[in-house]
């Protein structure tokens, strides 16, 4: 039932980004903490975690699509028949590894792909079915819907099917050095970015004009460095809209006086580096520059924090205390972990830094810090993506800090 | 539990797209068929849908959130408490409509914020538990996850969760005239966009250049008129890899005899009209010709069938018999229903143009036809966004129709 394959297996046209054993090493990982859970098979929906096991990258993730990784042998991709060929040229797999399910089942009320998936999977010996063994599928995953988890549970008739907990996820935690240098570079097309963006904003620009020269600086990069596109459009709050985080851009024109926030990011080959600034058009008030202060006076203090053998909550309290003395306090996170992106987020859904969090800080760790304080009716954000290495952060992009004033 | 509420209730910076009687009118569409199928309250995880009912916008669909409906009486809008203050911006709803959850609910593995959602939408009395009563949601939207869908199935205590089959993604088929204008100018954007698209492309230029200036004609739209992010990139497709829709750019530079397809989306108030087109640098081969060709046979002869009171099927076979003379067939459907759209997909998850479909056309809707012939090495990609008028398709966009080449 498999659609045919067709056409090259290979493109000369696309490069790999990483190699055959580093994809192998990953492989290694994932099934070692598979066997560890006693977990006869994965079932992978997270675009993220695809392209980190196999380097599969297309938009083709709004239709069903998964990589079942069993937990020993190679994975198996399964997508959309039009979508194969896109796997052939970008996964680092056996053309025998993606399958292609028919078109016809796309949208469907009577069936669902997942269907066809899991008895496909299952008749390749993919799946174990029937009670006594046990699969995991990513439950939290932006793109697996129910419909999908219903019908991968029947397909199994009685296998156990439990939460992957971000099982994937959390091998991605510790950066491999080929890792560190994919968010180097976008570091510095997030710093290219950012630039852009201080330089656009202006009285009397429209803000969608000013976004336009910021995804001109995320998307043509530098010289000969291309960009690619972010897991979640720049953001450019302003005036009263500042003091809330993720509305978009509007038609409406920048005066003198207001401030605004600009979080955005730079990504080369899916590796992400956030970055946010404030920016005061004209003189700010005093309760902007008191918090931009206080802000920054807890950003120096966390990043003495920032190094292995600390905890996610120690990393938290620092900063907490520190604005603390300045009379303010953050109910949400300061940063999460951050590495490969798609849309609709560029965090890994591991790690918080917050109140409570135990995970211990290692060498290759990867976080974006954002200190936002959204105020109601105006608001203050910056942030940095950061390496954590055996001398403490790194930071990726180097764009001064603290409250941007352009008068 | 709920978060206070706190600042501005509306903003004079954001401007609501459409008016109060109109989100009226369709939660009664919505209401209607509710009651028909017997269903107490319906949960609303799609952020179109959520934004059709409400206006509810922003970037904020990548943590749990959802639209709770009860079959009487207003929707309550659940995000989390950060994106609450955005929530009182841009959405129809009055304050006590709007709630937000505990930041500390992200991302955690041992709670999920459909627990909290859950709990609170029962206290209020918009879901009903127990035996005898029946709630739905949406079991194939991108962003509602199994664990999200078990959360909420656990907390029903009993009460019978069924698919609500996009319930309101059928109700969105047929638009409204304030709708339909919305439609017409995201046309005039997609319009602007393939003719920049068509002078980007050059040979020596890297396709991530040729993408940024597209990006900046969507963005920055015309005079006058801002556009907005569109919910799938600009796609380019170039040489071999034309042969597989859905990968995105890179940074190599284009060829002297090569061909691209361009396929993109001008967007209004999140109301899109996709657009694609297939340039050739310099003379195209014959089989590109002759697939152009037909395909253009073929378009018309649907075209003549799209119109009120034919089916979706009947339009399909008219392409289809059309091409057969050419000896072409096509696998994958040839066009869906559009409208409002978020990443990461465009179309409305309805009506799909293909065999079988005994869907029957009325005036209001609206489809992207999308005529792609992917031909494993090589592939040729033609479209048009079209409203169904009483003497009927009405082009949204007026660009030439046909393989494009520019020598």
């Amino acid at each position: 039932m498999t659609a045919p394959i067709t056409g090259l297996r290979v493109s000369p046209e696309i490069s790999r980004p990483f190699s055959p054993r580093e994809f192998a090493a990953r492989l290694r990982r994932v099934q070692a903490e598979m066997t560890t859970r006693e977990l006869s098979a994965l079932v992978v929906t997270d675009p993220a975690n695809m392209y980190y096991l196999t380097g599969y990258n297309a938009w083709s993730f709004y239709t069903p699509q998964c990589l079942v990784v069993p937990v020993e042998g190679g994975p198996h991709l399964f997508a959309r028949a039009m979508d194969a060929q896109g796997a052939h040229y970008t996964a680092d797999l056996g053309p025998h590894q993606i399958h292609g399910y028919p078109e016809e089942l796309v949208h469907r009320p009577d069936t669902h792909p997942m269907v066809w998936v899991t008895k496909t999977a299952v008749g390749l010996g993919l799946l174990p079915t029937g009670p006594g063994s046990r699969v995991a599928a990513e439950l939290d995953a932006h793109f697996f819907s129910p419909r999908g988890y219903l019908s991968l549970q029947e397909g199994l008739a009685g296998a156990e099917l439990v939460d992957s907990a971000e099982l994937i996820n959390w091998v991605r935690l510790v950066k491999s050095p080929a890792e560190q240098h994919m968010l180097r570079t976008a570091g510095r097309i997030a710093e290219h970015a950012m630039r852009t963006a201080i330089g656009a904003i202006e009285p009397g620009r429209r803000q969608c004009d000013i976004v336009a020269d910021i995804q001109r600086a995320q998307t043509s990069g530098l010289n000969g460095l291309g960009g690619d596109y972010p897991a979640i459009v720049p953001m450019l709050p302003t005036g009263a809209t500042a003091g809330t985080p993720h509305l978009t851009w509007s038609d409406r024109v920048m005066h003198s006086g207001e401030a605004a926030t600009i979080e955005l990011a730079g990504v080369h080959q899916r590796y992400h580096a956030p970055l946010a600034r404030t920016l005061s058009l004209g003189p700010p008030p005093k309760h902007l520059v008191d918090c931009a202060d206080a802000v920054s006076e807890g950003r120096d203090a966390l990043l003495e924090e920032l190094r292995p053998g600390r905890t996610a909550h120690e990393v938290h309290a620092a900063f907490t205390r520190e604005i603390a003395k300045h009379g303010l306090t953050k109910e949400s996170r300061i940063g999460y972990s951050i590495g490969i992106g798609y849309p609709p987020d560029w965090g890994e859904r591991t790690v918080s830094l917050r109140h409570g969090s135990e995970t211990v800080l290692e060498v290759g760790m990867a976080f974006h810090v954002i200190l936002g304080m959204w105020m109601g009716t105006w608001g203050y954000e910056t942030s940095e993506p950061l390496l954590v290495t055996a001398t403490g952060p790194q930071r990726l992009t180097n764009v001064p800090g603290g409250l941007t004033i352009k008068t």
